[in-house]
């Protein structure tokens, strides 16, 4: 009988993530329990909250124990079912883990169809990440026509449906993303208005050029000296939708942002949110993202690794940018 | 005929303030033109927002130029009008400046009731700073009964009203102050349930001691090291209301906020804001407090110095913390 391929937690990382901390393992597939169903993953989704779990730091989570799989999503199908809900052949998605088989009770597992859109649309712009894009822009920022929306990590599986709900709410779009070919991208196939690369130096500079009327939106994907510097072009009343500091997630002593008067003087709110807390708005956003990629009305990209066992070594990559779109693992 | 004293901005500071960056001169008082009308000023406010206008540093208000009047409110008498609205011998709250006596044509200047509560209230308890304080708490930080509120300089003129409102709203409140003799005073006579001493060290475990079911509401007043303590013992979900960074207007170079990582996993929202925003809720809470005082169910402390010719020292010392409560100076 096949094996069930297993990303475990080895270590929890010092700084960096290295594929050190990680153990691929074998082992049998259990048997089915009342209640229970088992699916084949089809493709693993890897993204930057992955990192705050293998850290033991209080959060919003609970972290990966060292030698539990490595927590994610998938999409998959169910092989075999002692659970009325979800018969054999129907396709899922849900936080099952780095492997190729999972065993569940349905637990925060969804149905999806998978005749809408590609499956592994689910992991990405018809999924969390887009929901986190809705939820973070429409519901935190507010945008109103003619304002101007900034995003870092413009490419990203989030930031790139930022950018394409700005542009849908009358606003103008502006992403921050890293090296000319992903900000070529973010205007060119995206559709931002314009695109800072971050690491061309003069961020300020360039960030004043490319909003010219200052932000009044600020989708915070990175963190450290990107948002520092975006906090010199904010406007009076603006807002912030703190969604993620990637640029720190790796780095064993925290960067200390300097410019927190800019939130006292121009009365800026800005807060942090984690898509599951708003269940209420996570299907609504996911029904509609599904609905206008099948129309074609959103275009979104994915960086696709082969085999559940690259799967670390593309999660380090992803952290370092190396993605352009919504980066999977293609277990199957 | 008697003589203006006025306090001028001399030079604008670097660094600490020092009381060569203000001038003391003597100028005739000039004559009334229509729709104008003479005040003799008898308390100046000083706040810790008036370093924020020496400053030419981008800001929600114009700075002072220098050899202009330094800004600031004042509680004076009608002595001569040429503006029917505003009749001799009545009494005033308004930006007049720091001056012995101003003349006007009304713009922000309002009329108050003698009778009620001593005059120099209107500017503390009853003015700006219990405006700031019920805007701040009850607007941005919506403290729900059984909820832990935190309130940084805690025996200050805005901190002792955001103690007392968030007792009146059901919430343990607890506070952050400078030395034994204002945390006493917090909890004897302002009502704190606990104070913290932010000077005598271990400031962490200090706030833990003090906040064990943690912090929902953290009302703002300093920012830099203690702002940045405190978001170690955010809950989730929890509200900052973001009054004055006190701690850094004196600076060179700002404090580097390395905790922003809490609001991001405990999904907290941090607004800034400026009480002269809400204009709407400004009136209904100085009649509120007003009235409260005026019953006995609002308790406050003054800091007197006489003479308009101090009021740069003791501007000073107020921003060093030298004061308790309400920081005034007596003009006549």
């Amino acid at each position: 009988m096949e094996q069930n391929t297993q990303v475990l937690l080895a270590a929890r990382p010092d700084g960096w993530v290295k594929t050190s901390d990680f153990e691929i393992v074998e082992t049998p597939i259990p048997s089915l329990k009342d209640g229970e169903f088992l699916v084949k993953n089809h493709w693993l989704s890897l993204d930057p909250y992955m990192r705050g779990r293998m850290a033991d730091a209080k959060s919003y989570a609970k972290p990966v124990a060292i030698g539990e799989v490595m927590a994610g999503a998938t999409v998959g199908q169910v092989m075999a079912s002692k659970n009325p809900a979800f018969t054999e052949g129907g396709f899922v998605v849900g936080r099952l883990g780095w492997q190729s088989y999972s065993i569940t009770s349905g637990d925060g597992v969804s149905q999806i169809d998978p005749t809408l859109v590609p499956i592994q649309n689910y992991l990405g712009v018809c999924g969390m990440p887009g929901a986190t894009a809705w939820i973070g822009l429409l519901e935190i920022c507010e945008p109103k026509p003619g304002e101007t929306v900034l995003v870092s990590a413009a490419t990203g599986a989030v930031g790139s449906v930022v950018g394409q709900l700005a542009k849908a709410a009358g606003c103008r779009a502006v992403g921050i993303a890293g090296g000319t070919k992903k900000c070529s991208y973010a205007v060119d196939e995206i559709g931002f208005d314009a695109c800072v690369d971050y690491k061309s130096g003069n961020l300020l500079k360039k960030l004043k050029e490319a909003c010219q009327d200052g932000v009044d939106c600020s989708f915070e994907n990175v963190g450290g000296e990107i948002m520092d510097t975006v906090m010199h072009v904010l406007n009076p009343f603006s807002r912030i939708a703190l969604c993620g500091l990637i640029s720190g997630y790796n780095e064993t002593s925290p960067y200390g942002m300097k410019m927190i008067r800019s939130i006292l003087v121009n009365r800026v709110k800005m807060q942090g949110f984690i898509v599951f807390d708003r269940t209420d708005l996570y299907s609504k956003a996911v029904k509609k993202l599904s609905h206008w990629v099948a129309e074609g009305k959103i275009t979104y990209r994915e960086t696709v690794t082969d085999g559940i066992e690259n799967a670390p070594e593309a999660f380090i990559g992803m952290l370092k940018g190396q993605n352009l779109g919504k980066q999977l693992i293609k277990i199957t």
